[in-house]
């Protein structure tokens, strides 16, 4: 019996996902709630970032987290470890979140005590890209070992988000990464990409992350 | 101008796909030919590990690459440079390779000189377990910078796989990966995998892979 609350979310495939979308994020307006959706490849240290984010963030904002998964709970139980409130999502198979899933685990994520809510998506390069869950902003990390030539194949999802973090870069020593190239494919798909190297586990270049997400928030509340 | 075929597949959303599926598995039973469907999330080392078993074993087969991505032929020019057939097919921003879309790249590939076609599918660990490509067999690569916990994620992907190559075990010092862990995850999801590890940087436990695909052609041509 998993210690998590786990929600099954499935897409409706009748929605108006646009329009569900921005009645979502209308709503996070209103309440002064900064909905962030964090988007890569399975693998790439989403769950890793959070955590140290959390750490570094959870005495300026009070954080709520949506792991979205296919199956298990082994994200949520390590978010939980953390101390905010945790929220697991299984999707029954579905490869992407929609805004329709996405308010159906916010409603239960958010009971008023939450500043900034964050949906850690489906480990996917492609369908995640294609529907708008009604964040604020979309973020995405491509860690060294996936390879700087990502943008190139997968090029909605550099289209779409808004940071992305490049992960992992304490490893680019032992892969053939090419930090110059990767930015300059990333910004020949997105020119306005803001985008930051870290290292997720030691912690190296998160500080920028940090102040990205703090003027993203403060913006968003204006 | 790319000096690469490119051809644009697109989903038929009528298609029955497991009837195309079964009669392209047909067809290639009749001409002798054996049809690998490689799947992996973006970055495994799909186009590495497909460079180094071509070098091995273009001595031994006729071998045809699909390289299937939704942008970009980066990939497709790799494999051309081995010297064997390579096509590239675009996806159109579809996540996944169906029987029809690869039943119209091996119609391109497949000229009658062929004796092994290899499909590397969309880097994507959801979608492209969910559609039978008519394959003869399933090929899947886990890499260690993704961690071990992958199978109880993404359940599908492990129990439609008849061989799960590790990869990059090179680095796993850098990563906390438990190879141990990793095989109990798969063989949880399903028991009859072959688990490979392997470095397709170095070559590392490629003997392995190459015997598995040796057996799997003879049993499929007997």
């Amino acid at each position: 019996m998993s210690q998590i609350r786990i929600i099954e979310v499935q897409q409706s495939v009748f929605a108006d996902n646009d329009k569900t979308a921005d009645a979502l994020r209308a709503q996070c307006r209103e309440k002064g709630i900064f909905l962030l959706n964090l988007m890569s490849s399975p693998g790439s240290g989403k769950t890793t970032t959070l955590k140290r984010t959390i750490a570094a963030l959870k005495d300026e904002y009070r954080i709520g987290v949506m792991e979205a998964d296919i199956d298990s709970d082994v994200d949520a139980l390590a978010i939980a470890g953390t101390g905010v409130r945790a929220i697991q999502l299984h999707t029954m198979g579905m490869c992407h979140m929609d805004a329709a899933m996405t308010r159906k685990g916010f409603d239960e994520l958010v009971d008023g005590s939450i500043d900034l809510a964050i949906l850690e998506n489906i480990g996917n390069l492609v369908c995640p890209a294609e529907f708008d869950t009604g964040a604020a902003k979309n973020a995405m990390i491509l860690s060294v070992p996936e390879g700087h030539d990502k943008p190139l194949k997968y090029p909605l999802m550099f289209q779409v988000c808004d940071v992305v973090l490049i992960n992992k870069i304490d490893v680019m020593h032992v892969f053939d990464f090419d930090l110059e190239e990767c930015k300059k494919n990333i910004l020949m798909r997105n020119p306005n990409a803001v985008i930051i190297p870290i290292c997720a586990k030691t912690g190296e270049g998160m500080d920028a992350w940090y102040d990205w997400l703090r003027t993203a928030i403060r913006d968003w509340r204006a």
